[in-house]
This record gives structure tokens, C-alpha cells and sequence, in this order.
């Protein structure tokens, strides 16, 4: 059988698995039938600069296949562009469709978040009020994990297991030395605390995890975070905190404002974070006398391809590949989620989501799986979080390193 | 064969490998009819105060002893004290043989660094003008690499592959936006480059490395500086920078002395260092307006169990291995050395060294290895390097997480 055309792009962060998506899509399109495959360079913002590559320059074995999907961050590229309002600006959209129906595309894949959500939404709709057939299916991805309407999102396992890997080796290695000491762990999350909630998967027969979490869905006290410290220092020499780079004051404040760096906005109009480790961490060696040590995650958190879950990054694969299985069945406006079919053992099976109830909304972590103080997680949390990170997928080394597959390194050569 | 009671211990910073040094000692005084291996809890200070393990209650199976080779920092504990002149304080030293004699030790190993080779060069002394026939023997460990005498130091290789994987993460990560970024990122090594050096065998087919390298071993000047990173932005939207925590200004400064936190030193009088990278990332960002990033690779660098290298991890054992050898053949007062017998293959063979030549001395990269503008490595290096990286030596993982042998797990259980 023979379909028509597929144009597939990646938006927002990057993460470890949301090339596995591509090659889901990839994969499955081409042994589908489907004509061309194209890839939006720098997703909806490239094409509208009319950047876009005919992706099976780039992957022309299985093997290509294989190291794409060990391959972190974005290998099209990726934007973080909010289309306007049709209303106020349908050029864009007149250019962007212009580009689709040049190249024939009936079927339109977009990789992303919650604003790459807002993307299909504002695109199936313009598609729907001009008559166009395009169809248009959202996969979703994220390390933040932020998504409604689906258990999870691809890319979270694996944040999750670099997070829990990197705090479990932290305490490690706090614990060799004689001197107390403090480490204030700073893990990304704006508002919702799912990363940071991850870092006590640390907690296991050999390793006590963080001694608090701090969630952004609780509001900061820097009283009661100094008494909390004094009290575990007690009983404890090496104290471990884990705190979410959105954590806010009671006057809604980020915690890291108390810093003068951060007054940088993106496109998007959210704050640049950072800096709260280090601000607690001296607050901490101020108060309380004990040498205390920050430490940001910063980027690697999500683009450690060298430490992937092995059940995020097939279930990423799986989300690519049943979106253009959907998509092949005429679905359009959707995007595909997770339902969680059973915990022990662990099933999940892909669905669809109308976008509409996706779009711009944001999944915090439930109050069921916050402890009453607010300084740490529930079983409830346990039991959602731990099968994600189960299994590794090793990449591929070449010459001692993770090799990778980029659309830029036709520069190199 | 019988021979007499060994004690080992730990100093220093950890490594992801210094356990492998620990388990190649064990193994092997075990095998060759050692009665006793004792192991010092918190190094020589925990010596002192009569703190030890029998270690054979910890360490039963083979399967301990795999697992120990994978678990990163010091399994014993490590401690950063430094012995006295005997002539000031003879107390320490006699009670350090008091217990010594008391445990019936003929064999004394530590792993450690220079400071630790200090350590052994003054037991050695010691022992040799009291009579004593315990023998002393240094196993070097040190992720910085600056021991003297030595090819390379065991830890440095498994930093090495951590810094070089990740910095090629973090390049992989940056090139997927379309906005121009730079990102400088915070390498360890106080006076050696060894580290940040190391940044550049991120450097192969599929990825470009960083633009810059700034070692300890040249000053460092803003305005160069400044100059070198507009000079590349011409050509390129992403800029990496790596920059050694150590590096100085022309008045000897440390750059980030410019930042009021790093006024705290260590026992051994050394400044605590930090900051550099976020400095020197808003020194660009005000400088050029370009949204910069600074990274701080922290502990994470030598703690990073679930990235070492095979090759490290094997040489770290081979050395423990052979500091048992060389004791039960009568040998004292030196430290097991790397020599290179060939890098075509890569080939290396341990040797002796009397450790006053080696304690309190640091081997800082060699001009020949450090390009003429003093902003990257030469081909020196990186055939220098290179070898130290290769293999992989996968954790043991149980539910989801690299699976670490501790002492203090007797606390939890």
C-alpha cells in the first residue's frame, strides 16, 4: 500500500529519547508505505523559513536507525516559537500550509511539549477551517513530565534515572568524608516538581536518598527549611536536599530572585531559572556553620544518552510509531498519551487525546504523592515512578565515547 | 604460603575507581595467604583514633569484590589529613605503630594522592628509624592526574571519559536550538589541566569539542579572552568553552576570586574553589549578548560510577594488585608507577618509585601538550589521552540504579 507524504519536527528542550519518537516515526512511516519523509529543520519556526530535509538523506540503514535513537536532544534541530493567533497573523499559517502542500505532506508529526502541543492544536484548527486534509498527530515529550491526560511523557524515565543515578553517586561520595557537610541539588522543573520528586528513586537498599525534596507545588519557608536541616543534622553528618529550580516564596517569588541574574525571559515569557542550589547552599553554610556544597544538573539531566532508561526510551519509539499508525487511520487534532494498564508488572498502552485538552496545560505532581510536610514523596510516588527508569539501553562507543547522529555533521566533513 | 596482617586505606578526594584499587589489594594479599586485611576507616585520621574494619567482614564472595570494583568514592572512607613533623609531634606516629603493632601489621598500603604519597613517605621514615619491618607502599590514585613519576594516575582516566562524554552531550544538546548560545563549562583541577584538557577527546567524527580550553598552566586574560570568543562567534552559533576551576589572572588571582564566596580553605591550606564558570558566563553574556550558560561538572566528575573507564578500572586494580606484590617481596617506601611501553598498541607495565621523589609534588600538563595560543591541546594529547578512556565497564544495576557496596550500610540495615 502507498500513502502520501509525512513531515515530522521536534520542538521545545531537548531530551535523551526524543529521537527514539523520531525513529518511531521514521521507521514505521517508511515501512508503512509512506512516500516521502520529511524533517522540519528547527521545527514549526524552520519551516516557516522553509528549512526542512528529506530525512532518508540522513537514515538510510537500520542501523542509522539504532544510533538515532541513541542519539540526545533534537537531531532536526529544535524552536521554541509559539505560533501568533490566526486572527492576528494568518501569514504565517498561509506560508506554512503553502510549504505542506508544495511538498504534498498528508500527514503532519509534531514531537514536543505543552507549547508544541499549542502548535498542533493552532494547526489541525487552521487545517479544519480551510478544508485542508493534513493530518496532524502530537507526540509527546518532555523530561518535566508536565503533560495532561497521559500517565507519563517520554523522555521523564530518563531524566528521572540520570537524576536518581547522579544524587545516589553525590551521597556516595558525601559519604567518605569524616567532615559534615550539606549538598543542595538543583533540578529543573518550573512548576511542576517531577524531577525533582525523582531524585528519591535514589532510596534503596544501598543508599538513603535525599533527606528533604522540595516540590514547587509547596510553597518555600526558608524558617522551616533552616529547622529542618538543624533537626536531620542531628542524627546525620551528611545531609542531602534536592530542590526544584522553581521552588517559590510565600510572596510568589522564585526562590533563585534572590539573585540578580536571573531577569531573562524566553520567547516564551518564562523566566530563565538558576541559582538556587547555590543560593541555599550558602544560606545553609551561613546559618547553620557546615561546609555546604551546590550542585546544578544544568543540561545534563536531559541529554544523558549515556545513562537511558531502557523503558522510556522504547516507549518513545512506540509513541512515534502508533502516532503514524493513527494518523494512517485518518486520526487528526490528537495526541497520543499513556495509559497506565497495570503497575505489577508494570503495562502501558498508547492512546488518544484530543489536543485541545492537552494544549497549554500543565501536570503538577498530585498532593497524593506529597508527603504531609511537603518535603518529600509517598509510596504513591514510588510505585508511579520506579518502573520508568527500569532497564538501560547502552549506546553505541566509538574510540571510549557515546557516538551520535547529526543532521550538522554533513558541515564537518 | 602465610604472610602476616596487611592495613589499607584511603585518602583524599574520591574516584570512581580508587575501590577497584582497593578490591585489586584485597584480592589479591587474600590469595597470596595474608592472615589479615584490615582497611582504615577514614584513612590515616581514622587510623589514629583507632578506627578500622576487618575487611573480610565486609567483603565475602567474589561477587563482593565485582561489586566493589564498581562502587565510586572511597569504600572505606578517605580523609583529607595531613601527618605532622614527627620532631613536633611524635605522639601521632607513635600511636599510629601502637595500633599498627597491636593489629600485627607487616603490610601498610594507601591510595591516595600526592598528599597521601606524603603520608606514606613519612610512615616509611618513621618505621625505618624506629626498626620497624612493616612495610609501607603507595598506590596512586587522583582523578587530577598531577602525580609525578607516573605515566598516568588510576581515576584520571574514568574523569576523563565522564568530562568528554558529557561536554559532547551538552554540544550535542546546545547545536539543536536556532538561537546562538554559549556555554562555558567549570572542569576540576586547582594547578593541573589534566582535566579540562581532557575535554578534547569529545572532539571525533561527530562532534566539533569545545572552541576553548583554558588551562591552569597559562594565565588567563579577559580581554583575550573576550577577543578569542567574538572571533568564533563569526563562524559558528554554538560556542564550548572549558575552563579549568584553577585558572589565574596575571596577578595571580584565581578568576573566581572575583566572586566574594571563595574565601574557604581546606586542612591543607588550599583555596576552596568555584564559581568560575557562572562568572565568566556573565562575563560574556554582558560582554556580547549572547545568552551564555555556565556548567559546573562538581562531584559528578569523579563519583560517576555508571561511566568509567575499562581501561582505568583494570589499571586502578593492576595497581593495588601489584602494591601487594611489591610488599610481600620486601619492597618499602614506594609507590607503584605507570610506565607506557607502547601506544600503538596502547601497552602499559607498573613500576617502583622511592616516594620522596614522588609526595607533594604535581605534574602539571607539558607545553608540548598545550597548543601555541594556549586556548587548546595538542595532537600530544590527545595520543596521549585517548587510550586512557576506552572500554566501558557497565554498573551492576538493580532496580533501575547502578548498585553500590557500602560500609556504612550496616547503619540502614
Amino acid at each position: 500500500m502507498v500513502f502520501g507524504n509525512v513531515m515530522v519536527g521536534q520542538s521545545g528542550g531537548p531530551t535523551a529519547v526524543i529521537n527514539s519518537s523520531l525513529a518511531g516515526v521514521f521507521q514505521t512511516a517508511r515501512d508503512s508505505g509512506c512516500k516521502k519523509i520529511y524533517g522540519m529543520v528547527n521545527g514549526i519556526e524552520g519551516l516557516y523559513y522553509g528549512n526542512y530535509v528529506d530525512v532518508s538523506d540522513y537514515i538510510k540503514t537500520n542501523l542509522d536507525i539504532e544510533l538515532l535513537k541513541r542519539t540526545p536532544a533534537s537531531f532536526l534541530g529544535t524552536c521554541r516559537y509559539k505560533l501568533p493567533c490566526v486572527d492576528s497573523n494568518a501569514e504565517v499559517y498561509e506560508k506554512i500550509f503553502e510549504t505542506l502542500k508544495k511538498l504534498d505532506i498528508k500527514y503532519f508529526f509534531y514531537i514536543g511539549g505543552n507549547d508544541s502541543m499549542d502548535t498542533i492544536m493552532k494547526l489541525s484548527h487552521y487545517a479544519e477551517n480551510i478544508g485542508s486534509d493534513i493530518r496532524f498527530i502530537g507526540i509527546p515529550k518532555t523530561i518535566d513530565n508536565d503533560l495532561d491526560m497521559t500517565d507519563h511523557t517520554p523522555g521523564y524515565g530518563s531524566a528521572a534515572k540520570y537524576i536518581a543515578t547522579a544524587i545516589k553517586e553525590i551521597i556516595c561520595d558525601a559519604n567518605t568524608y569524616i567532615t559534615d557537610s550539606i549538598t543542595v541539588v538543583e533540578i529543573m522543573g518550573r512548576n511542576a516538581g517531577w524531577l525533582t520528586a525523582a531524585s528519591s528513586l535514589s532510596k534503596c537498599e544501598d543508599c538513603e536518598g535525599p533527606d528533604l525534596i522540595y516540590l514547587p507545588e509547596r510553597t518555600f519557608d526558608h524558617d522551616a527549611f533552616l529547622n529542618k536541616v538543624n533537626e536531620i543534622k542531628k542524627r546525620k553528618k551528611v545531609v542531602t536536599i534536592a530542590v526544584s529550580e522553581g521552588v517559590k516564596m510565600k510572596d510568589g517569588r522564585y526562590v533563585c530572585e534572590a539573585n540578580k541574574r536571573n531577569t531573562v525571559t524566553d520567547s516564551f515569557g518564562h523566566k530563565l531559572l538558576g541559582g538556587t542550589a547555590m543560593y541555599l547552599s550558602d544560606f545553609l553554610m551561613e546559618n547553620t556553620g557546615i561546609k555546604s556544597r551546590g550542585i546544578v544538573f544544568s543540561t545534563l539531566q536531559r541529554c544523558a544518552s549515556h545513562m537511558v532508561s531502557r523503558c522510556d526510551i522504547s516507549e518513545a519509539y512506540m509513541a512515534g510509531a502508533d502516532a503514524v499508525v493513527s494518523a494512517l487511520d485518518g486520526e487528526t487534532g490528537k495526541m497520543i498519551v499513556f495509559n497506565r494498564v497495570s503497575n505489577t508488572p508494570y503495562s502501558i498502552a498508547t492512546g488518544l487525546i484530543n489536543i485541545d485538552k492537552i494544549a497549554n496545560k500543565e501536570k503538577c505532581v498530585p498532593d497524593s504523592m506529597i508527603n504531609s510536610d511537603g518535603i518529600g514523596v509517598t509510596k504513591e510516588f514510588y510505585d508511579y515512578a520506579r518502573p520508568l527508569i527500569i532497564g538501560e539501553l547502552p549506546p553505541f562507543i566509538v574510540d571510549g565515547l557515546p557516538r551520535h547522529l547529526r543532521l550538522q555533521d554533513k558541515k564537518f566533513e
